[in-house]
């Protein structure tokens, strides 16, 4: 009768509420799923349905070979780009693909973002990487495996980051997934993650704040403004560093 | 005593509140209309009236030869444009008609919208095609039935689109209405449809999230980056060609 | 006990809240006054009250010399605004002031609006006219008062309107107030106006989509696209004409 | 068993949650403190708490020395900013931070904002200052009370202000707080305030709108166009001057 999974299905339902709730997406666009490391499971939103529709019993839950293991529906069709970052970036809890329209724009232009204020300091203390494009054999065969795989391609430093606006070349460097919780990937839209379901739609949210600031940075000055090094520490480890200071306890 | 209609007219009512709720129209701007098959008519929202004052009784029903069969308001001074893309535009069930402001924008600038993401992909596989301007004569004589048949004779390739933004030309051929279920009239604004109504104003709001993305993109970007054919491909067949795996079923 | 005026008192209070309600102005910015003709009274907004806190009592009632007649708040400080566009501008009803951000830039930037799109040609046949400043003088003597005296001096052709932006010059000729309902004030912001109270939020509402509109266009075209005036003549006179269809009856 | 501080705590209270209504802030960004002068004493957010979530109970209460005397939850991260001001501003009673995202984007370009209309000019007769960086030194060692205390420099005019954006320098002079209640830091964002919480509140609202039009004027003019003094003069002096007539009383 009852689920097994019914804690795991409720966190995906409601992270996936957040979405239009934030202004994220419109109608079934954009998807959230929620992990649970012991079980090696993850429960996600089924595809094409719209979010004024959607029950907890509607969440799908797949383990990480990509089979169901409970639900009825169809799960998203990005299904096996979560797949491939749970298996690759550990201590993740949830993932959210969205459509918001300035992260949206930024990655159909193949810009990464600089960091041009504390409020993306707060948040990682990189710019947010664009991924490329994926190539025509990566999106004629397993398509969304691939688009996981060029996300974790990128953040391994084994393909280079879009240049940020401007022209700048993206720092070469591995970066960690837990720091850098947002990703754009070229033509498409953005990918955020955390260590949960409901932290991960935070972090989508985030992205599309800190893509909007920078977008209404673009007339205001004559050339790109990188927030000095100092500061962008400061903030990013006041939040994050083992002497952090930022909320409660 | 009880409508011979009720169920379409139930269907265009509830549409066309959805053009406020998705901040697609103020007052009593745009109109949405639900079309029967089977009884070759069509329900549409009376002229000038407002959405918060509209009832499911004021949706006029007309037939194809613009005969009102039930109701006893004056229908939408846009009927006629409705009409026309009715008889030409085989098996689509809704046409909704905003003044959604991005979409206006690009329509008011003439200039069809290239394609540059995949949320656009998504829903067509083409640019948004801008209509040429209404000549004199035509907009004289018959000038909401000259709407209509202008973005007829644009799909049908006897008239060319306007250049894409950027200034490429159109691709010259045929469009598909059901494939391309989105279009900008010049100096006008868009119309959209749709197997139903309520899938006219999901396109109509689509389509003001496209141009609204496709507006940011302007000074993200040197010049015109179009998303490569390949992912074009792939985006609109998995959810609309043979083998399509996005939705359920 | 009662009022002799409560209808006039609730159609402004009700207009007053439609000036939140459409995103015009936030706290206590905006008013909107109602006027009745027979008594020659009109009814406006107490000044500084935020919207959350107005009731219907709080409405002043003042006569065309600008005495008070009812109530025991100090009315708008733009008052005085009013009672010049009452007595100069016959057959309106009904005046609104706002700080609609779109409409407030363009005014800020000293820019007439051109006619670039029917949803401006169908409200009026004209560019949206934008005053002069005032002189120094005319700023330090009576301020609102003067304010008021800009406008009607502006359409009734004595002084010049700002040109459109691009340069074009504003078209030199009387303007009819019921046929061009709109204004904008240099470094002010927008006045509308109409037959009722609750008209006048309407046009104040049309105003800032028109001034949106034409702002969105601004990166779109190479340079200012009028719209042919024959479409102009059109949408405008098919709501506005002898012959007018638009809407019921 | 009740609180000294319940009326401090209930006033910061009801002003934090202003910050998400009036979208100046999502989630857990922002903060505003209620101060009580008689008490010496102020009521501030806790750090870290998403408005959702927040009680009366979960204000944090300090005195001038940055003691908490009540409350069990860490107080905002922002505190010693909060501090420094209350310290060196006489006659304020509350502060307000946002990370609103127009007066964000031009604090991270660091431009100061020209007084270009009426709306800037109604609450303060100068531009909106931007304060320079932080220098290294004051980011490392006491950063929050370092920033106090360069907008205390940047008003006593110690420091200069960033230029207007245009490369206009900022006036030197002093400013008066309760005359300029509101600043840009550079990198960073947007802090207000005013003789009560609820009006610091209200003044970081006005910031944005004043942020927002001057922004929306960029593409509108070739060069800044500065308001006429004269017209300054005027509208902040009918609401602020000895003899204000705007407002009841």
């Amino acid at each position: 009768m009852g689920s097994n999974y019914q804690n795991l299905k409720e966190e995906a339902y409601l992270a996936n509420l957040e979405i239009p709730k934030r202004g994220l997406a419109i109608y079934t666009w954009g998807n959230v799923s929620s992990f649970d490391k012991n079980k090696g499971v993850f429960a996600i939103k089924p595809s094409g349905v719209e979010y004024d529709e959607l029950t907890v019993d509607d969440m799908v839950v797949l383990d990480l070979e990509g089979n169901i293991v409970e639900g009825t529906k169809r799960p998203s069709s990005d299904t096996p780009t979560h797949l491939v970052l749970y298996k690759s970036f550990p201590n993740i809890g949830g993932i959210t693909h969205t459509h918001s329209p300035y992260a949206t724009a930024w990655a159909q232009s193949c810009n990464s973002i600089p960091i041009q204020g504390t409020t993306h300091a707060d948040h990682t203390p990189n710019p947010i990487p664009c991924t490329p494009y994926l190539d025509r054999y990566q999106v004629i065969t397993d398509y969304e495996k691939n688009t996981g795989l060029i996300i974790v391609d990128t953040f391994s430093n084994k393909l280079q980051a879009m240049p940020l606006i401007g022209g700048e070349l993206f720092p070469s460097k591995e970066l960690n997934p837990l720091e850098n919780p947002m990703v754009l990937v070229s033509g498409h839209g953005p990918f955020a993650w955390g260590e949960s379901a409901h932290k991960s739609v935070y972090n989508a949210a985030v992205l599309e704040e800190i893509a909007k600031m920078a977008y209404f940075m673009i007339p205001l000055q004559k050339s790109i403004k990188p927030l000095p090094s100092y500061i962008i520490d400061k903030h990013y480890m006041r939040k994050h560093g083992s002497n952090a200071y930022y909320g409660q306890k």
